[in-house]
């Protein structure tokens, strides 16, 4: 009996329409039945948000040539949910999210919708991962970051991760030249410093606009920022239990409830 | 010379009006000065979303007793953003968020508003707890959950938590009767089942509301799902580093690039 052709669930923060996804399905194109669904307009930034306030749309659309693909009016994570429930009605094999239009490195894995989708996926027990470039531009060039994607997309349909692990992937903005290679870190401690530009509204009402500065802040060696800084793509593996086990032990010991 | 007395931020996500923010400011009272900036409207499931797409407002409103208050029209994640930012002009000693209207225990944690602003602080360095109770109701009595919240505070001020580590606080719905105190929790492996009711608008369109059930898969111990349970509120302590070191070593042995 021929073994089942793997389902290869792709879905991203950046919209259906983005070059990111379109480099992401070509990139996978015969390791599997490739399934879309993708949010119909941009979601940067949206985090693990859900949408539980207002009902979804969910629509069939033709953008990737031969490609089951369905556009949603939601979320990163919903799109997850809604491809398993209502596109799929069962698991995929794995789920792929991206390529993002920019890096999720370090911290920004928790404000990423395209890191959020790969998470939602792996809370359902679906391997997955997010791959992001370190370039923002709409016309970026993917070669790069669709070899890696690939690489890592065969590695994870023939080495399965461990349940509930996820993978950010981030890959420098570098040319075939000088590409590196591959490393598996760990996640920078960086942060955001905000600097919000106040401005005045026709009315003369005050508003502001979010702008900031990535600060790594991370003193230590391997990690994700490092790897991107010498010309690597990085590997994080990302689990969804947040428990610091140290500090639970430091609480029961000190915090006598 | 007199000690400073602390900042004690506090925000949510069922939005400035919701008696459950009420109820933690007056649970705090005395113990520092207490700003709250909270979203104008609710953000249940906003997850870490933050506002970049679109500007923010903040004003200030006169809702809480003699407490210095602002509304935001962002996420729980934007409204501390903002306050470190725009209100206090410094980092607050401690941030507290919530009192959710509905418990944020095992992987709630990560589609939470109010944990998500609560993370948000810890990724600023700002010792933070997010506190919820187990009890949907616009009505619901509070009364446990500020004992245990004006506890954490206390502790958090006189005990300070490790750097970039928040507090998931969920409190069950007891009465003083029959609660059974506080536990010392790790997150426990549960996950939402997702039925989407579909539904078919005026114009024939199909349209879905996400509805699911909560579905507890850990099978061990020590879990904040099994405290609750049990009558007891759960302390989980999260982390911000989301490596899962484990994997990261097997990626090394096996994934060899």
């Amino acid at each position: 009996m021929q073994k089942k052709e793997p389902i290869i669930l792709i879905t991203n923060d950046d919209g259906i329409t983005a070059p990111g996804i379109k480099a992401l399905v070509d990139a996978v194109r015969g390791l599997g039945r490739i399934v879309v669904v993708a949010p119909d307009s941009p979601q940067s930034g949206m985090g693990h948000a859900i949408t539980i306030g207002h009902p979804l749309r969910l629509n069939k659309v033709d953008v990737f040539d031969g490609i089951d693909a369905w556009q949603c009016s939601g979320t990163p994570a919903d799109c997850v949910k809604l491809a398993r429930d209502k596109v799929l009605h069962e698991k995929p094999d794995i789920c792929l999210s991206g390529i993002n239009h920019g890096p999720n490195h370090s911290i920004n894995v928790i404000y990423s919708g395209t890191m959020s989708a790969a998470m939602e996926a792996a809370i359902e027990d679906i391997p997955s991962a997010g791959i992001s470039l370190f370039n923002f531009d709409f016309d970026a060039d993917f070669s790069i970051a669709a070899q890696v994607a690939r690489n890592v997309a065969e590695r994870m349909l023939t080495q399965p991760l461990p349940p509930h692990i996820l993978l950010n992937v981030n890959v420098p903005n570098a040319t075939q030249g000088d590409f590196k290679g591959v490393k598996i870190c760990r996640q920078a401690y960086a942060r955001w410093q905000e600097q919000f530009d106040h401005r005045t509204d026709p009315r003369g009402k005050d508003y502001y606009w979010m702008v900031g500065k990535f600060l790594n802040l991370d003193k230590g060696t391997g990690t994700d920022v490092e790897a991107l800084k010498d010309g690597y793509a990085s590997i994080v593996p990302v689990t969804i239990d947040l428990t610091d086990v140290k500090t639970k032990e430091w609480l029961e010991a000190e915090w006598k409830f």
